[in-house]
């Protein structure tokens, strides 16, 4: 089989004018950028307020394994196979990080047969929404730094003389903001800065992935410009020295931030190997923010379709409880149905089980044991009151019995069905069967249930995440996050939703227990404020923002060919 | 008279897509970024081997003040009064930088109704030329950074299992490549990275702005992809601990820099008030870099035009200067005219004269004795066998008796015309005189010649820059620069060409010395090896490769309205 940017590069699109006309979006609606990408203007959303809205479907899957489960593959090509079958789909993803494209992960396009093309523009600037994301989150820096050091050179009447207005009294030890860069740069987790004459005072700062910016959550989150610049005012970027929070607004730097993500709130339009439309915008990571794309990108692709198929990071206990969550609560758009992605490979590999076996033999006994992670998923999707179809991502290794296996112990479950999916090796064809399974599923009667109110104290929905979400017997607190939890409340946001920042490669704190954890408290460690997206992030142990480079990374291989093409980008 | 703003957004602009047809690019040879901008495939250089090419001007102008001189209204004016007289013009000029928009200098699209439009698109993310500088630059760094890592915590041994290359024995002292970002981050310049278990060895580092990368450099001095490869394989990232150079080749990570800008490498078409082409491209800056736009703007430019206006930053002692010895150099393409801009203003401020009168009031004397700085600049660039136009960026309070008086002590220099340009306030019209005494000049016959010639030594090339280019009496080394002078001729790179780094405000290092400085001696403090670029620069004293955000910055006006516009943009 050919390689994922070969198979890219061999496949004839469409001009991405022609997809977003076929998707019925006007031209006076669509900034080209160039014939592959182009941006949505928001007018469009005022043009068709009257339109229906076609089913929302998110693809979820089990426990993630480092063989990667598939579930951009399975999005992608669920959404080949939907159009394939005479409905009209659009796939709604995230944008990748270029970090993890240098780094060892690779690109997020999909793969095989089903992709989003081309794919070294959706893995490398696409349309600079990620720049953009960056640049506003260190303007926000660099003015709280600014004030900082003006403050603590200047007199407060000096201050107010030249500044025209009230200093801040920031607490140089309790600036929260921290600084963002798209890259693995393990070196720039915890720095110093100010070093040197007349650039400080002196004092602790750090890099995160900029996937991991409260931004990020933000472009994800807003319903339209106005709503972003107002929870970019809300950001809180340091504590005063009355341990006050001073937000973005307070340094007067709300307005500018806002006015470079200005292009970034509109969606980029591209396509799949088959020509299906693609809406690519926002990247928050599932670990440390909510895991899934834009609110603007699936209401433009509801408004326009018969069915939105959209990814939630990691396993169903991270980006999907956080698209019901967080990103419904904001929304107000349930998904009509959830996919399940799962591979043999992945049910191994949660069985905790080892086994003289290859993970690509045959393994009756583990693939037995490690179903019930499985069947852990598709009842926790099941509690939202949203109908489950497994997909069963499709391996060349994968013997008969094992798939029949399999699909015999789904059909005991509470899942309304479960399909084959041959996307990655046939494309659309291969997904016509997952595709019909998902449309009979949006058909069923369903109602969505929230799994907390809003209206309890932010312990109460903690609790209820750690015990409904994950099966725990309840929460316990550092007395550090215990203190932060005070402060939080102290500040009138007890009223917020939650965000929890845990492993995603177990359904408890704890990476190395597989399988279904039972008998446990969930740790949390801290507590972090996202006031201006809209929740509480709640810290298990300790969550990586900022990601490093392997010892053979994957720039190496990264190159430029005599005829000018990309190569070695996978 | 309207701000600049509302001037740029008052004015119906054709789509970018008839600007490109009307300066003969075909459609497959533009990649459309919206209605406004585009992006030029350097395919296009193929195609238009055989087309003659048009006459080169290059903008410059007296030493720079506070006030501002007005270069770009006079290159855009210029460009708009060439094609008023008939002439197919372009203009060529240099990317903003994004920090000082937030900061306090705000845009550089000209200004009044010399503009580039829309102002806004040009002067915030235009099309990621200068995200993808900082992403590239940024990836080299954590590149070294990780190697340093993985070579610090495993044996020789282990490094080569793990990594399949040797380990580069990085010195940790001698890491000579910095970091970047595109904002005015006065607390990042010096920085101490790698803190924490397991993200280091802890050393020093710091941040200057994008456009003082080598990256950006590279970008405006390269012919092609191919040459921007190898430029960039070139680059010197740091030293063993042998002291020998360790390239981005050496890294392996040559070839995904190039991918990150790949894209970077085509021009970006916008357009005047009236409908001209402009080409932005590259944003170096003057003082540490060669502060010129790019060659394959100028080249596809001049094969489209007959008039080709480019800007060289500050005054003729710096970006001039640097366009004739580096730039032309690169690029085989003398300038046939240049133009040196200047205000009454700008010469009572260079005389150095104290005056109880206010600058805009008429004050003979102090601008008799401050004409001196222009006679200065006039001959300056008369050395290169250049023919020199002086235009006069008229202001409102200028008075009849000080603009001729101006005018005639013009015509006893050595200048070939001088005229008023009144395109700020009148646009097109204001600068047609100007644009017939441009067209006058460059059917002069000329003969270009660079100031010194590459193969003497380095010394000797900095020598004749002091004397014959600043009227030094000589050159004074530190021994610090001393010893790096002799470790750069060790290296081999004693051939290459010297990029002075020092204050564009006066002729000499001095800023405080104003007119004509006599009797100095030029005191290099420090060289910078620019491999990649091709040249070495010599530090003259403290030169600022990131500015620090002011007590009252720009980015406190800047904001969008309740109709989703941007506001307070200067």
């Amino acid at each position: 089989m050919l390689s994922d940017i070969e198979i890219s590069r061999q496949t004839k699109s469409s001009p991405i004018s022609e997809i977003a006309n076929k998707l019925g979006i006007e031209p006076s609606e669509l900034s080209l950028f160039g014939d592959t990408k182009a941006k949505i203007r928001l007018s469009v959303l005022d043009r068709l307020q009257g339109n229906l809205e076609g089913k929302l479907v998110i693809v979820t899957a089990v426990t993630p394994t480092p063989f990667g489960e598939g579930k951009t593959v399975t999005s992608i090509g669920l959404t080949q196979g939907l159009n394939a079958i005479g409905k009209r789909a659009t796939a709604c993803i995230r944008q990748p990080s270029m970090g993890p494209v240098f780094g060892i992960k690779g690109g997020a396009a999909g793969g095989g047969y089903a992709q989003v093309v081309p794919m070294e523009e959706l893995n490398l600037h696409l349309t600079g929404d990620i720049h953009a994301v960056s640049s506003a989150h260190n303007l926000a820096t660099a003015a709280i730094d600014a004030c900082l050091f003006h403050e603590s050179r200047l007199s407060r009447e000096e201050y107010i003389a030249q500044s025209g207005s009230e200093p801040l009294n920031i607490d140089p030890k309790q600036i929260l903001w921290r600084r963002v860069v798209d890259h693995n740069e393990r070196s720039l987790r915890n720095i110093s800065v100010g070093i040197g004459g007349n650039n400080g005072p002196v004092h602790d700062s750090g890099f995160d992935i900029t996937a991991a910016s409260e931004l990020m959550a933000i472009l994800a989150l807003s319903r339209d410009l106005q709503d972003m610049r107002r929870r970019i005012g809300r950001l809180i970027l340091a504590l005063d020295t009355q341990g006050k929070p001073i937000t973005a607004e307070d340094v007067g730097v709300a307005g500018a931030m806002t006015v470079i993500m200005r292009d970034a709130i509109e969606p980029t339009l591209m396509q799949t190997l088959t020509g299906d439309p693609c809406l690519i915008h926002a990247g928050p990571f599932a670990n440390i923010a909510h895991g899934n794309s834009s609110i603007i990108a699936d209401r433009i692709a509801l408004k326009l379709s018969d069915f939105v198929v959209t990814e939630a990071g990691f396993g169903s206990d991270m980006g999907f409880e956080k698209f019901c969550n967080i990103k419904v609560r904001e929304s107000g758009r349930a998904p009509d149905a959830a996919v399940v992605v799962v591979t043999l490979k992945a049910l191994k590999a949660n069985s905790g089980q080892e086994s003289a076996k290859d993970i690509n033999d045959q393994d009756m006994p583990r693939l037995q044991s490690g179903f019930a992670n499985l069947k852990w998923h598709i009842d926790n999707v099941s509690q939202y009151g949203v109908p489950v179809v497994v997909a069963i991502n499709r391996f060349p290794t994968d013997t008969q019995e094992e798939l029949q296996w399999l699909k015999g112990a789904v059909a005991e479950t509470s899942a309304f069905g479960c399909e084959i999916s041959d996307a990655f090796c046939e494309g659309a064809s291969g997904a016509e069967a997952l595709a019909r399974a998902v449309v009979s599923a949006t058909e069923q009667a369903s109602e969505f249930k929230f799994l907390y109110p809003l209206d309890v104290s932010l312990e109460a929905k903690l609790m209820t995440i750690a015990e409904a979400g994950y099966g725990a017997k309840g929460i316990a607190l550092t007395p550090e996050a215990r203190q932060q939890l005070n402060q939080i409340k102290a500040m009138g946001l007890d009223g917020l939703g939650i965000c929890v920042a845990k492993t995603p490669l177990s359904i408890c704190h704890d990476p190395k227990v597989k399988g279904i954890p039972t008998d446990f408290e969930l740790p949390i460690t801290q507590f972090k404020i996202n006031a201006g997206a809209g929740f509480i992030t709640a810290l298990v142990g300790k969550v990586m923002t900022m990601p490093g480079l392997s010892v053979r990374p994957g720039y190496r291989n990264i190159d430029i060919n005599q005829q000018d093409e990309i190569v070695g980008l996978a």
